[in-house]
């Protein structure tokens, strides 16, 4: 295919942003993993001076002309004017007021929550939450003001479809939980022994590396809150973390992590250093996290080839743990208060709460005086517990002091895309289970590869799930997942 | 004092160059330390992309008119200004192809070297020495065209000081090697034992935070050649590399690098972030690394206070040498193929070498064909003997491979610079040698910072010197400094 030249000149001006925006994101992957305290008032300095450039060229002049008449049926001109149009539309005066109310929020939320004093972070989520409603006007919206922010986070994606697909997550999610709690409670106790770093570290690489990560084109460092980060073409990081009376915490979130890295480093090279160079959105995105850690990570299969070998690293804590004691130690569902923390079952409870609120707080349907008590009642009602405090409850979560609104869903949208795809892999490679208690991973890996990897951002998470699975994303696929495994693991 | 409008506006513009090159900073930073491998073609790619940003703004229209009339007296102005007409004199063609044949020349260096095939090299070599001489026309000079160069990383040091400087040096640094030579061979074979890693770390750390590195503005990682950086404001790192067979690699490179960033981190506030936020220039930048290094680290007072806390460390091999065979062993003289491996009183001749060969070069009295003989004669000349390979002799330092012709004297300049300005210290505080040996680093370390780090680079390295020392750089405080030392050391 031969191009004309504006076509040409607009791969280009991609080519600078995306260089740019990847030069941000090493100052944010340094800033995490190595940079010195008093180094952060610079840092700030330079990550605006880099998306202020990487703003003026999505929304100049140039990208403007270049994108006229361009032909949207292209997947490069479709992403860039997506992004052109939604950075046109918020005035500068807007963004430099979010931004700052977003820096100041995150402080407030900090000291309110270890303070746990709500009252003293309302009036900067007020001042957050009207921004945010200048937002989502500015960027324009149909039906419903919150998919302008949906939309952000999951292009393309409306209320409507998470509203059914979540009233249909929850009635199962909340069955299957009381069933599960009429068992008796799973002893994994053994699973916070002491856990030497050392030995953590070993078994999270080479779990990382059997999953096929490619450490030519990647790296794991530490930080506080683990992450994915793509600084560079062919250079994608994580971060974990490692908690010596936690054992959960370094390797499923390094499985969780590298989930997130083979879906950046397999999408095809031609879209690599482009727009494309992406996931689909951020549901796809964690759909593939979640498949691994869980879906995968925490199945039967990975475990006959993965405990032999963790039985061998701590020997004291598991030589006299039987596999079936394991794995159900690793898949014990329990509602707690903590959404990071929260089994494969009350996960979903989780986001389906933040997003009920979220949707009241957007349309004033809900005061911000009451989001406290709101909140307390909400969680009774789906996970049978009220928090203690509103440290682990209303002020537990970072996103809206950031201005996060509309992010949540993802998450949960994550579980439901990823078992629908895994049902498609499932259909199409019997021998599945066997493939991977053999440590057979790059099965499932060449698979999602070639059916999402490798598209990167080029197809919308509808057309993914669409032409993948034969229709677009249903509830039931999770369903039919979770009632499968947990049947058997608890004998319900 | 207020500054009137343009002032400003050139401040800012400042600003923004520095936060660019800082971030260039960090880039090649990462690329060093933590960089996987493949990313290396994109990382070029980002590096390209925010060099260019800063020589448009540096050479800009922009720059240009606000220099327009600017008062030269003021120190910002006058390396704005210096900055600027040297970017404005490289035609952009020049620069391309230079960056390019840097490139290429590089690679087939390193080949060339590996080979032991100095005129695989040879055609690259041609061509860098070509575009050097249109760059050193193209930016200009009076009398000698070698100046243009020397002025890159010297500002305003001319050939002509450099050659009386260095003629002086050579005969004074024969006269001492040769008295030195006449005396019996060192025995210094413990420093080759095995030395763990750990230790050394451990050990290299608390020398860098006894002599005032300042790890809350700055960090230490590894690399294959150490180096400091500044990768932003309040952010300076440095480098080390651990040979467990070679001890002094990691402690007195660790001392080096130290010694550069204690000059960075002394700059005053009002100067960070500025173009003034460096040091005056390399020879005096390699001053403070080398009295740290050798001046200092190598001193009886230095090891006097560390000396036990290092057989502390490595009891093994150090608890049953005494002190003085220690001190001696690091103070070891003895003519070597190797540059970076040279000892004080052999370094200067290496430097003598090489700038007496690139000052023909560039003048056209040395054909390209003859220099790896006229390396060896010299050799034989300055240090009494004949590399064995080209590998060890012309083919052994990456500079001229790099296009960085007039490099090289800066490395000698520090060691006057360096002890001249130590001289003036030693003359103000008296005890310095019981402070020292007391671990109290904090007394060289103010004195300095006051009368030089604290000036960043709004003092010339003439302007440094005359102000500190009452004269502008000689010779003849090195010859002291080394005749008093070694006199005592070897008991000439």
């Amino acid at each position: 295919m031969t191009h004309n030249e504006p076509y040409t000149q607009l791969q280009d001006l991609d080519r600078e942003i995306r260089n740019l925006d990847s030069i941000a994101q090493l100052l944010s992957w340094d800033q995490e993993t190595g940079m010195p305290p008093k180094a952060v008032t610079g840092r700030a300095e330079q990550i605006s001076l880099i998306e202020g450039m990487v703003h003026d060229r999505v929304a100049g002049e140039e990208m403007a002309s270049l994108l006229e008449g361009a032909d949207t049926s292209d997947p490069l001109v479709r992403m860039l004017r997506r992004e052109h149009d939604r950075a046109v539309r918020l005035p500068r005066r807007l963004v430099t007021e979010l931004a700052k109310q977003q820096t100041t929020g995150q402080l407030a939320w900090r000291h309110a929550k270890q303070e746990n004093n709500y009252e003293a972070f309302r009036p900067y989520l007020e001042e957050l939450l009207k921004l945010t409603r200048e937002k989502a006007d500015a960027i324009g919206w149909e039906d419903d003001r919150y998919d302008a922010l949906l939309d952000e986070y999951e292009p393309w994606m409306k209320s409507s479809t998470v509203d059914r697909l979540f009233d249909e997550m929850s009635s199962f999610l909340s069955s299957l939980l009381a069933r599960i709690l009429d068992k008796k409670a799973v002893d994994d106790s053994f699973l916070f022994l002491h856990y030497p770093e050392e030995g953590q570290r070993r078994f999270s690489r080479e779990v990382s590396e059997a999953m096929g990560f490619d450490f030519s084109r990647g790296t794991i460092a530490e930080s506080v809150h683990p992450f994915t980060i793509r600084p560079g073409d062919d250079d994608i990081r994580i971060t974990t973390k490692y908690d010596e009376g936690a054992f959960k915490t370094a390797i499923f979130g390094t499985i969780h992590e590298t989930g997130h890295a083979l879906y950046e480093q397999g999408v095809a090279p031609s879209y690599v250093g482009t727009i494309l160079g992406q996931g689909s959105s951020h549901g796809i995105h964690e759909s593939q996290s979640r498949t691994w850690e869980n879906i995968i990570g925490r199945s039967a299969a990975f475990w006959r080839y993965f405990y032999p070998r963790l039985q061998e690293i701590f020997p004291e804590n598991l030589s006299s743990v039987p596999f079936e004691r394991f794995l159900l130690a690793v898949n014990k569902v329990r509602p707690s208060d903590i959404r990071t923390e929260a089994d494969e079952v009350t996960y979903g409870l989780h986001i389906v709460l933040r997003y009920r609120l979220e949707r009241k707080m957007l349309s004033g349907d809900l005061s911000l005086r009451d989001l406290p008590e709101a909140w307390n009642t909400l969680s009774e009602e789906l996970l049978g517990f009220r928090p203690e405090t509103d440290a682990v409850g209303v002020l537990q979560d970072t996103h809206w002091s950031g201005g996060a609104f509309g992010y949540f869903p993802t998450y949960a949208l994550g579980n439901l895309y990823g078992a629908q795809l895994f049902a498609a892999l499932r259909k199409e490679v019997s021998d599945l289970d066997e493939q991977i208690a053999a440590g057979h991973f790059h099965v499932p890996l060449s698979w999602l590869t070639e059916k999402v990897y490798r598209h990167g951002a080029a197809r919308t998470a509808n057309e993914l799930m669409t032409s993948v699975s034969g229709e677009p994303v249903q509830a039931s696929y999770f369903a039919r997942y979770l009632e499968e495994k947990y049947t058997g693991l608890y004998g319900l």
